[in-house]
C-alpha cells in the first residue's frame, strides 16, 4: 500500500530516510568543499540538445521529454548532471586551469536500472576539468573512497578498466558502427560467441586480443598478463600505464585496486581510465566514475575532464542516525514561555509546542513547566 | 550569452550563488528541525492525479507533463510541494495528532511567474497538521520570520487575508461557478467594475459586502472596520475572530501584522487564513503561507493544515557568504605530504592539491612547502 499512488520505481523519503540522506548529503558536500571543489546546481529541465553530450542514445532513451510551452522546443527531464556541469566548464564558466566542481540533486530515469532501482536517484559527486593526468583520476577515486566511508562504508572494492583498450583494438581491426556498437555490447555481457560472429573478418590477432579482454579480471597479476599478451598498439600501452600509474598511487592511500579489463559500463560518455565501488550486500555498484575527456566538445571546448558520483538513497539500508528527543512546551501567549523557548532552541534543543495530541512518532522525553513561577525543563510525566 | 543554451527562465545556480543557497539551505532545516518539523522528500514525478489536490486548474496549467513509459499513464512534473506533503500526511504516515513536516527541493512550472520570476523555484517550507486552531497559524508565521531572519531579512512587513470572509459572503450571496471564479478573480486586481457587473442580480448588501473587501487594507483598525461594516454572518465573524487572535498572539512575538481582506492570491487550495511577507528591494513576495484544511481529502482524509514556504533562489541579491581560502598543496605521492594533507582537511582546512594551472576562481592563499624536511603550511609565494 506505500506507494499505492506513486508509479512504479518511485517513493516517498520518508522522515527517518530523508533525516539519513540529508546527514550524508551535507557531509559529503563539506568533504568536497575540503578538497576545493565548489558546488553548482545546474537546472532540472534543459532543450534536449544540451543534455546529451554525444550520441547518447542510451541516455536519450533514460530522458523524459517535456514540450517548452514558451517556445515550442523539445525539452528534457535530465536522467544524469555530469553533461550538465561539463557544460557550465566548458561554457558558462569558461575558466583558464584545472575547475573542481561537485554537486548533488536528483536526476529522473524513464526506467530503472534493475529491479532494485529507483527511477529517481539522488545523485551527488564531483568532477574535476583541465588536468589530463593520471593525479585527477587518484583524487576523484580518492574522494570516491571517503564519500563511501562517510556513508559508513570502511572497505568497498574498487573495480578498474580502461574503455581505451577497447577503442585501441577496435581502431586497430576498423571496426565502425553497428559492428562495433555490437562488440562493445558483447563486451559488457562477456558473450565471446557473439563476439567471434561480429568480428570474423577481422585480423585474427586482434580478433583473439578481443576475446581476451573479459578474462583480464583480478588482481595485479592481471596487467602484466595484458601486456604480455595484448599487441603492443599504442592506445594499448598508454592505457595499461595509466592502470599501472593509478594502482600504485591509489596503494600509497590504502586503496586496493581490482581489475576488469572489460568493465565498459560506467557511462555512456566515459573515455578512459573507469571504475566503479561494489560492497557487500549492494546488488549495484555503490558509486562509479572515470574519465570523459571529450565531454565538453559540444559545448565548444574540449576538456580532460575525471569524476566520480553516487546515489544517496542506495545507503538507506544502512544505520540511521537517531533522532533527538525534544521538549514539549505548552501552548499559549505567556511571555516568559516564549522566552524559555526560545533560548532552548537557540542552544540547539528541539522544542515542540502542544497545538494538541501529538502523533505518537514525535518524540519527547522532557518539558517544559512552571514549577515556582520559573519555566522548567522536567522529564516528561508519563501520564502524557 | 550566460543562459545561451537554456530555455527562458531556466539558469544555472553557479558557485557563489550555489555557495548562498546551500548555507541558507541548512539553517532554515536546522531551524525547522528544532520546531521539531521532520523532513521529507517527495518524488519529482508522479500520476498528475496526486500532484493537484482539488480543482486546480491553475496548478494544472503551471505543471509539465510526462508519459510514463512503464504504464502510458500520464504524470507530472511537480509544480508546487505541498499537495504532496499532504499526500503524506494523509495516506503515507497517516499518524494520529498533530504531525509536523517540512521538506526542500526543486518544483518546475511551465510558465514564469512575472518577468523576473524563475522556472524552478527552489521551495523550502514548513506544515502543520492535525490542527485547526490559530496556535499551529502562529508558529507558522513565527517560523517564516524566523526563516527570513536567516536569509538576512530583519524586518519584512506582514500581509494577512482570510478566504473565508470571500466564501461566507459568496455563499450568502448564492455565487457559483464561472460567477463565483469570475468575482474571486476581480478581487485579486481589485477591479470594482467587475465585481458590480457580475453580482448587479445578487442582495444589494453582499454585493456592498464584496466591493469593500478591497477597502479593508491597512493596519490593526482595518478589523474594526469591517467588523463594522460586514454583514454579521458565521463566516465573517469566524474569520474576524481568527484574524483578532493571530493579531494579539503575533503582537506579543513582535510581529505587526497588516491587512490586506481582498488578499486571495496565496495559492490554490488555501482555504482560511493566507499570509505574505514583503520586502524592500524584492518586487514579489519574498515567502507565502496559510491554511489549506481540506488539502489531504482527495487523499481519503481531510486534516486541518497550514504552513508557509519561499523560494531559496529569492534571496540571491543578499550578500554572499564569503568562500574560505585554501591550502595548495603539491601533486605527488609522499608518503609524509599526504599525511600533512589528510590532518589538514580533518581539521577542516581545504587543501586543493596542485594538478597544473589552477583557475584563478579558485582562493588559496597558503601552501603546503616541505622545510628543513618537515611539511608546513606557509603564507603562499607571490610567484605561485
Amino acid at each position: 500500500m506505500r506507494n499505492w499512488i506513486l508509479p512504479e520505481y518511485i517513493s516517498d523519503v520518508l522522515p527517518s530516510e530523508a533525516r539519513q540522506i540529508e546527514a550524508l548529503r551535507r557531509k559529503v558536500l563539506d568533504l568536497f568543499a575540503c578538497y576545493g571543489y565548489e558546488q553548482v546546481a545546474p537546472p532540472l529541465i534543459e532543450y534536449v540538445e544540451s543534455l546529451f553530450t554525444t550520441d547518447d542514445s542510451a541516455l536519450d532513451l533514460k530522458t523524459f521529454k517535456l514540450v517548452d510551452e514558451l517556445t515550442g522546443r523539445q525539452m528534457g527531464l535530465r536522467a544524469d548532471i555530469t553533461p550538465q556541469v561539463a557544460r557550465i566548464d566548458a561554457h558558462i564558466l569558461n575558466r583558464q586551469g584545472v575547475t573542481r566542481l561537485c554537486y548533488a540533486g536528483s536526476v529522473v530515469n524513464t526506467r530503472p536500472d534493475g529491479v532494485l532501482a529507483t527511477r529517481e536517484p539522488r545523485q551527488i559527486g564531483a568532477e574535476i576539468y583541465g588536468c589530463a593526468g593520471v593525479a585527477a583520476d587518484v583524487e576523484a577515486v580518492e574522494l570516491m573512497f571517503e564519500s563511501l566511508a562517510l556513508a559508513g562504508l570502511k572497505s568497498p572494492r574498487l573495480d578498474v578498466g580502461h574503455i581505451g583498450l577497447f577503442h585501441a583494438l577496435a581502431d586497430e581491426a576498423g571496426l565502425k558502427g553497428n559492428h562495433r556498437a555490437e562488440v562493445f555490447a558483447a563486451l559488457q555481457q562477456k558473450d565471446l560467441s557473439t563476439i567471434t560472429e561480429v568480428t570474423a573478418a577481422i585480423a585474427p590477432e586482434l580478433q583473439a586480443a578481443l576475446l581476451l579482454l573479459p578474462s583480464f579480471y583480478g588482481g595485479h597479476e592481471v596487467l602484466a598478463k595484458a601486456r604480455a599478451k595484448l599487441p603492443p598498439l599504442a592506445g594499448v600501452l598508454a592505457a595499461l600505464d595509466s592502470l599501472d600509474q593509478l594502482t600504485a598511487a591509489l596503494q600509497l592511500r590504502g586503496i586496493v585496486v581490482h581489475f576488469d579489463l572489460a568493465e565498459l559500463r560506467s557511462s555512456y560518455y566515459h573515455t578512459g581510465l573507469v571504475f566503479a565501488a561494489y560492497a557487500h550486500g549492494f546488488t549495484n555498484a555503490v558509486a562509479r566514475g572515470g574519465r570523459y575527456d571529450s565531454v565538453g566538445e559540444k559545448f565548444g571546448r574540449s576538456r580532460p575532464a575525471t569524476g566520480f558520483s553516487m546515489d544517496l538513497r542506495e545507503f538507506s539500508s544502512l544505520p540511521f542516525p537517531s533522532l533527538r528527543s525534544g521538549v514539549l512546551a505548552p501552548g499559549g501567549d505567556d511571555v516568559a514561555l516564549l522566552a524559555a523557548i526560545r533560548a532552548l532552541r537557540s542552544a540547539g534543543d528541539i522544542v515542540v509546542v502542544d497545538l494538541g495530541v501529538l502523533a505518537s512518532e514525535v518524540s519527547v522525553d522532557r518539558e517544559l513547566k512552571r514549577v515556582d513561577g520559573q519555566w522548567q525543563v522536567l522529564p516528561l510525566a508519563t501520564a502524557c
